[in-house]
């Protein structure tokens, strides 16, 4: 995992909020690289599959909460609680998020998998010495934050 | 979805649990097309997302009890609650089920990508109407239920 492979998904993330929530996310504190051991996650986590010139995952994570005004800001229609448009319209920002960083990737050739999203209460994932995660903190001003996080390796 | 496409991933989990871990598991009731709406998991999910001639993720989900035997079986360790061997474990086993399951579904030139593991409780997924989850339910005889979900488009 490099770490010039960060801001191609802090600048996706930023274009994406911008352009399709009209929302101006910032990063919010240092990056943290979990080389290993339980990671206690946000309720909301999307996950999206990497391959190409790498293996990898991109997870975006945030609370329910904040979840439903992204997504909702997104469809430019009030979410009031968790339902389908909440989960497919978080798997579309994810999507439309890697698929922006993975075009910035264009040397590693980087396909997308489909996103799967899940929710639940205190989940935790897990990070390998082998494949680190490195947690992007994020914000949004009005609403609150999010990790974009990333583990990927050349193959 | 195609349904021929169950039978390559039900063939891998099986050879995959017979020989890593000396155990075959059975399939378990009958095949579920979740084409929209919540679906309820075991608290134990992996998640690797495939590429190449479709678009898709696999995901292996069970209860952690169950999880913490089949992973106990395929380290020769007991694991007695959830840790870092649990989390790797699972995540290399369902690589091993993906990859198998590819090398079947030849013609398709699937590429894997990193196994992602989340536990927690009280955990729900979400299926599109575009892109239904196939869920394949199976049990170990001697330790309990999981399933295998599949979703998949061509590209």
């Amino acid at each position: 995992m490099k770490i010039e492979y960060v801001n191609p998904f802090v600048e996706a993330a930023v274009t994406t909020f911008k352009s399709m929530c009209r929302v101006e996310p910032v990063r919010d504190g240092k990056l943290e690289l979990r080389e290993a051991g339980f990671i206690n996650t946000y309720e909301l986590i999307g996950v999206i599959g990497l391959t190409g010139g790498v293996k990898g995952a991109v997870l975006m994570t945030m609370d329910l909460n904040v979840g439903m005004k992204a997504v909702g800001a997104f469809l430019m229609d009030e979410i009031k609680e968790p339902n389908t448009d909440l989960m497919d319209g978080f798997g579309e920002l994810l999507n439309i998020i890697a698929g922006a960083a993975a075009a910035k990737l264009e040397g590693l050739h980087v396909s997308l998998a489909l996103p799967t999203v899940v929710i639940g209460q205190n989940q935790q994932m897990h990070a390998k010495q082998s494949n680190p995660w490195l947690l992007i903190p994020m914000k949004f001003p009005e609403w609150g934050k999010f990790n974009i996080e990333v583990s990927m390796e050349e193959v």
